[in-house]
Order: C-alpha cells, then sequence, then structure tokens
C-alpha cells in the first residue's frame, strides 16, 4: 500500500488516537472548521449518518414513535424548571442574549437537550388519559459547549436524535425505557456489527433529572468503553416541575410518567474505533453508503469498460449500492481510495481476468482477492456481502468477551488495568466514595454500568470490603 | 359537518387569514410555543415535511448532490466578509454571546443560511479543477430574527435546505442555477400538485449577494403569492470576498463560481393554501402521510373487523399508507377527523354495505362517495389516489391560469388590482423608483418576477410611460 492517501494513517497499534483522527481525516468523514468544536460533516460521514438515520427511524416508527421538531432555542426560565437538569446543563450551554440589534428581555440557550421544551408543550396539550402515551422523536442537533473536542466523540454541536415520551402509569413508561435501549441495540447489532454491553447506570452517572438511566457500551478496539445510547426513566420528576397532568379513568388528576432516549452521530466514533484497520475505515455492508466500487482497469482495453458497465446495471438492478470509478485516476488510487473509504467489496474488470471470464472481487474487511466468474457475479455479491456483515459481527464479538475480566480483590482489579485492555467486572458497595476510589486507583476505569444480570462476583466491595450491593462493569472511556 | 372539529374552521372565503390559522390549528400540523416566534411542528406537519424531504432528495441525488452537514454558528467576522450579505442579514440574526459562563472573544450568530461557512471551507479544499465542481446540500434549520410571524410562511426557525455549489465556469454554475429551479418546479407540479409561476427577480428582489436570483411563486387561494423556493447565482461575488481559487486545466489560478438554492417548509403553507377547503387540509396523494383510512362502522358486527382488517393488510402490502382507524371515537368523529387532516381517501366499513359485497369510498377532493365491491377496492384505491393526484393538479392549474391577467395602462393597472385577485402582467422601465410606485398605487402588488419568456405588451412601462425593459408579473404576497 505504498500511497499517498494511506502513508496519512498512523499504526492502530503504534498511536490509536492518532489512528483515529488520520482515519476520519483521510477516509474524508468529517472535518474542522473554523468554529471551534464544530464539525463539518463531509458527504461519506453525512451519508453513513443518514443510513443510521432511515433504518433507525424505521425501526422507531414500528414501535409508534411519531416524529416532530421543537424550538433550537429555550428560554432560560423553562431550563430552569427542574433543578437537576439545569444544575446538570448550565455549565455547558451557549446562550442567545440579542436578537438583531436588540437586547433580548430573557436570554435563551440553544437547546443542548429538549425535555424542558416537551414538558412545557405537553403541560398545555395534555388533558385526558385519552391524550395518552405521547412518543415523540426528534433528529436535529444540539449544542454543549465542549471544552476538548474530537470528531464524532465530543464535539459542541452534533446530530442526534432525541426521543420523548408521557405515559399514564410508571409502568408503560419503564417497559418503553427498556424498548429504546433495546431497539439501540439490535439496531447496533443489526446494522454497525457492533454488539453493546448494556445496564444500568449508577446514581453518579445518571442523566441530570432522570430516576433511572441506562445504556450501551461499546468497546473500542483499545479496550476503552464508548457510551454510545442511554434510555432514562424520569418517573415523574420532569412532569411534577412542569404540572403535566392528566385525568384518568376515574376523572381523577393524575401526573404523567416520563421518559426520554438518545443515540447521536458518536455511533460513527463507534463504527470507526470497532472494525477500522490500518488501512482505514471497514464499513459494515448493512450501513455502508457504497456497498460495490467497480474498478476498470486497462478501460480502454477490448471489453473491460462494457463488462464493468454491465456489471454496474446488473448490481444495481438487485438494489445493490454500486459505484463505477470511471475517473482518470490509477487503479492504484482507486483501490487504496476504497480501502480507506471501508467499501466492503471491489470488483476489479481487467483484460487477463477477462479473458477467463473472470473478475477479481477484493474483500474490505478480511483483505482476501478471489476470482469470480462473470456471471455468478451479482450471486457472489449478494452472498459475500451477508457473509461480511455476519463476520464483522462475530469477530466484534469474540474481541468483547475475550475482553472482559474479573477481579475478585483490589490488587487483581489494579493489576488486571494496568496490565489489560478491555472491561472489568468487580462488586461494589454502592457508595459514590467507592466509585471515585476505584476510577483512581485503576488509572481511570470508571464505572460503565450495572448489568442486567447483576450478579455478585464475591458479595463483597472491591474497594471497601463491605457488603456489596452490585455488580459492576469498569472500565476507561471516551 | 356538525362537529367540534370542523366546527372551528372559518369559513375560507369568509375571512382567508383566520382561515388559514383555523386549519393549521385543527389539522394540528404546528402549534405556538413559549418560544417566541419559533414553532413546535406537530406528527402531522412533520410527516409531510418529512416526505417533501424523501422525494426531494432523492431527485437532488439523481443529479448529482451530495448531502454535507455545517455548523449551526457562524462567527462575526466570516459573515462580514461578503458586504451585501452582512448587509441583508445583520438585522436579523440571534448573536451568541455567551458560552457556558464565559463571554465570547468573538460573538456568533445562529445560521440565517449558510453561504459564508461552505465559502469558508472550500476556500481550504479546493486547490485544483479536478476538485470541481462542488455540488452540496444541506437539511437543517435557519433562524431569522422576523417581527411578525404566521405558520409555515414567516417563523424565526424554519426547516429548509439550502444547496451550496462551486464550479470551473459561470456557464456551468448558471446551468446549476436553472436545473435546481427546475427541479424545484417539477417536484410541486409532480408531488405537491401545485404550478408554479417561474422567473428572475429584479435587482431590488435578489438575495443578498446574489447577482441573479431565480424563483418559484405559486398562487395561493386569495390570489396571493407564495414565493416557494429560489436559485441563485452568485457569479464570483463571495469567491472574491473569500479567495476560493483553482488550478485549471492550463495550471493557472482562477475564481470558482458559485450558486446556492433553497426550499422550506413554506412548501407546507402553499400545500394548505393552494388545496385546503372549508373543512380544512386537503392533501395530493403522493405527499400525504397517510393516503387512505379505513373507519369500520358498527364494527362490532359480524363481518366488520374482519373485512376492514383484511382491506388494511390487502393495502398495505400493496405499499399504500393506509390506516386502520380501530380507536373507540364514534364513526363521525372519525370522518371528519379524516376530513380535517386532508388524507385523500375514506373507506368506511359498515354491515349495510356488506351486505351487498360492498364498501363505501369516500374522496376528500372531490367530497364524492361511491360504493366499491369488495373485490376491487386494492385497484380502485390504485387508480382513485391517481385520479386525485391528476385532478388537483389540474383544478390549481386552471385557477392560476384564470387568475393572472394583463394590464396595458396604469388605470388598468389600478382597476385590476383593486377588483381582481391574481397575478398581473405589465410592462417596466428597470426603475427601482417605478417598482415602488406601482406597488403602493396597486395597494401592494410588487414584482414576483420577470417570467421567462419576457415579452413585452406595449414596450412602455405601465408607471413612467418609458421605454420598457421587462415585462413583470407583479402580485401581492405572503
Amino acid at each position: 500500500m505504498n500511497n499517498k492517501m494511506t502513508e496519512k494513517i498512523t499504526p492502530r497499534d503504534t498511536d490509536f488516537a492518532q489512528w483515529y483522527t488520520d482515519v476520519v481525516k483521510a477516509a474524508r468523514l468529517c472535518d474542522y472548521t473554523d468554529v471551534k468544536g464544530c464539525m463539518i460533516y463531509l458527504p461519506l460521514g453525512q451519508a453513513i449518518w443518514e443510513n443510521i438515520q432511515n433504518n433507525m427511524d424505521r425501526m422507531f416508527k414500528k414501535t409508534g414513535v411519531q416524529n416532530v421538531y421543537l424550538p433550537m432555542l429555550i428560554p432560560e426560565s423553562l431550563l430552569q424548571k427542574e433543578k437537576d437538569h439545569i444544575a446538570g446543563f448550565a455549565p455547558e450551554v451557549a446562550w442567545v442574549t440579542m436578537g438583531g440589534n436588540e437586547e433580548l428581555e430573557e436570554r435563551m440557550c440553544i437547546r443542548p437537550t429538549s425535555e424542558t421544551l416537551f414538558c412545557n408543550y405537553w403541560q398545555k396539550e395534555v388533558k385526558s388519559y385519552r391524550d395518552l402515551p405521547k412518543i415523540y422523536n426528534q433528529w436535529c442537533s444540539v449544542l454543549r459547549w465542549e471544552k476538548t473536542t474530537r470528531p464524532y466523540l465530543r464535539s459542541r454541536e452534533f446530530l442526534w436524535q432525541e426521543g420523548h415520551t408521557i405515559h399514564s402509569t410508571s409502568k408503560e413508561a419503564m417497559e418503553r425505557t427498556l424498548q429504546m435501549l433495546d431497539l439501540y441495540t439490535n439496531f447496533c447489532k443489526d446494522y454497525l456489527a457492533i454488539p453493546m454491553v448494556t445496564g444500568q447506570k449508577t446514581p453518579s452517572e445518571k442523566f441530570a433529572g432522570a430516576e433511572n438511566t441506562y445504556t450501551m457500551e461499546a468497546m473500542m478496539h483499545d479496550g476503552k468503553a464508548l457510551q454510545s445510547g442511554t434510555t432514562h426513566y424520569f418517573g415523574q420528576g420532569f412532569a411534577q416541575a412542569f404540572n403535566i397532568k392528566f385525568l384518568n379513568k376515574e376523572n381523577k388528576l393524575e401526573t404523567v410518567y416520563e421518559t426520554s432516549w438518545g443515540t447521536s452521530t458518536r455511533l460513527i466514533g463507534a463504527l470507526i474505533m470497532v472494525h477500522g484497520d490500518d488501512n482505514g475505515l471497514v464499513l459494515p455492508p448493512k450501513i455502508a453508503p457504497t456497498q460495490v466500487v467497480i474498478v476498470p482497469i486497462a478501460s480502454h482495453k477490448d471489453g473491460v469498460m462494457e463488462n464493468a458497465t454491465k456489471i454496474y446495471e446488473d448490481l444495481k438492478a438487485k438494489g445493490i449500492r454500486v459505484k463505477l470509478d470511471d475517473s482518470d485516476k490509477t487503479p492504484g488510487f482507486k483501490f487504496n481510495e476504497s480501502e480507506v473509504q471501508g467499501i466492503p467489496l471491489r470488483i476489479e474488470v481487467g483484460p487477463r481476468d477477462l479473458e477467463n471470464g473472470e473478475v477479481t472481487l477484493a474483500i474490505r474487511f478480511t483483505h482476501e482477492k478471489e476470482n469470480v466468474k462473470l456471471e455468478n457475479i451479482c450471486e457472489e455479491v449478494n452472498t459475500k456481502l451477508e457473509v461480511i456483515q455476519k463476520g464483522m459481527l462475530e469477530k466484534a464479538t469474540e474481541f468483547v468477551n475475550s475482553h472482559i475480566y474479573e477481579a475478585k480483590t483490589k490488587d487483581e482489579m489494579i493489576e488486571l488495568a494496568s496490565t489489560k485492555e478491555g472491561f472489568i467486572k468487580a462488586d461494589w458497595c454502592g457508595s459514590e466514595e467507592c466509585e471515585d476510589k476505584i476510577k483512581e486507583i485503576t488509572g481511570g476505569a470508571g464505572s460503565r454500568c450495572i448489568p442486567f444480570d447483576d450478579k455478585l462476583l464475591t458479595g463483597k466491595c472491591i474497594c471497601c470490603g463491605k457488603d456489596a450491593k452490585h455488580n459492576v462493569i469498569w472500565g476507561k472511556s471516551y
């Protein structure tokens, strides 16, 4: 791979952070702008996000989700209504203080998230049990005034979806909270080929204003966790602060129960760091904007362009997202470009192979090349795309399974944290003090989640030795 | 129609403005919020916008458009680079002056449009003719600090798409400018069943910073114009201000040529005011989120729910967007609700019709009802949807054609403007003075556009009597 484009990528095992930045840049996913902390999402990055959006949105709608769109501005008085919420978000919002040439009477922030606006709307809108549930979602951008930023992982403005629902019973709200975590997890498994570790957040890691927060955590290739989606059960906290009441079937006033849930362009960061390699991006076929690229070799030779075009038309007719690269770049350049951009399959159409009635199929994920008979190409491509999708999930799952460790003593935990990359399971007493201490002695392994099975290992807190309340998954994180 | 929901709608001919507001509210398209001048787009309104987005986006991509996403914030120094542009937009932007608890060194505005950000990016990115053209688009929200607002027609924040392109030649840029106007016009005709009057804006109506602005203007039922989409040819104005240069094939530095083009949620305002009637919304089948609603009558009776469900499944399998309304509301309520929301077809499934092996088909657009044999229902629905789509366009086209008048003298023009609703064609000398004067003497009929054929009627300016430069379409507008 002696090519300008791939030369720019630092080997993954040399410097993972630099490798990540290099891949983002070389694959032209997104780029920095003169607006500090904000990115431009370039065509490939945006196309991946659109594929995530379209597929997730279809899954949402099957569960009764309706899309809406609320204002991007939130008056300060609204943001302040729920005390934990404002405490959590006030330090990181951007404030609009002027409209045109006039100073505003009340300043407004650009939404960091929209719980307060949804609640404000529902308070006026909801009257009776017949108005419930409301299962709303919006696709939008939000802004949080972060100090240090990294493409897709942490930026001031980012694209996301935020779901907000209200229900007449606690049970229904809790079911929705867990249903959406399940939906997220299935989406990531089926489309992104990323297995998720799921569970409940400890109190200190909860969303500002939530009773319970549930999370899915993906393990990056360097063993660190990336929080990839969260769902929140609010109980009646916001609803009381905003006075969202309804008449129940017995004609009595009750307060609603609420949830919210979100995923963002962070998922693209996960895609890169789970599947990428030294040559760049590796995209799962189901989410790849281009699934197959066709590269003609010696395109002036008899039959090359004819066959390349025919394959292109045939694959396109079968609904495969295919691109024919007939630009005037060299085949070598095109090969490398398709590798960097993570296109799952490349079909090389050259005169020598054609003499045998064949073309070459290059598989991005395994780096293998195969000769395929012209007449079998459509079938072969279809099969390969399925095999790749499955193979990527299997590989990622094996990686996660082989990088989750168990610690029964403090020393074991310190040892594991300093010698192994991955997650560590260890029991915990439930105190924030021990949680902080564990993060300190492990050099940064914070609590990722309490897994749903929550099976104690020793029954004693790994830190203080007192009776343990939960088994926790610990890990360093992005 | 004796029903709470439709009673709320003021008759269209009694008070058009109030009728509009009533329809928006009764159909639950969007609603006001506590954020002044900003709307919440409710599920039906947002679903219509998504259908507009999906179909237009597919048309964009066929012409080589790539989607990207740029920051929502623009530093003041960037906004100021193109002098006409800042002059046009400065009075109507919202300024962010604080991030968290810190005052910003340089204030930033929330994008009112993104020419400056695109130029800033291209200046760094474009090096050679090989990098051209760039055909970018983004779907996002923008904010303009409007004083008076109306749902969909003028609000502080609104959803839109903004396309931005750069080219190596003036010719190519001009072709793209006109190509996109054409695409917009075709989209509105084919999907929204709205015929557009197109042409070039006079200099005083141009976009801030553009050399030429082209527009499509729709005629509302009250004869007023709604500017529904514009495309701009910038020449090299922005490119020079931002220094966007490339090496041409002869290795010489040249400046790029630029375009931009946009449509917004205003199109939903057009949908309402072109097709709506006293009962509410009337949606063209191609854009209706629900194309067919099935209402069971006396649903406890033998066969009603079975048949309603079977029809639902059959239509769904044919790809029709169908809803089975099996809620516990009365059939009368459901009928009215489907009328208000503009659902093109309603199938009423009741025991009496079923005895004859029939159901009733109600057509929203024509208010007709027909009995249809059960076994023909799928075919009949398909045919009807096509007939309605065609019929709506025909009706709207006839309306426009019969409401464009010609004026040859000033008196004629004043007479037409005060007695007729619609557009008036009249010749114009090209001076801004006469343009303003005509608006004054006609009680508000401004220049909408210079039509592409630009055929002079008398050769003399209708206002000053001097030689005319253009034939102009004049009209009152939203």
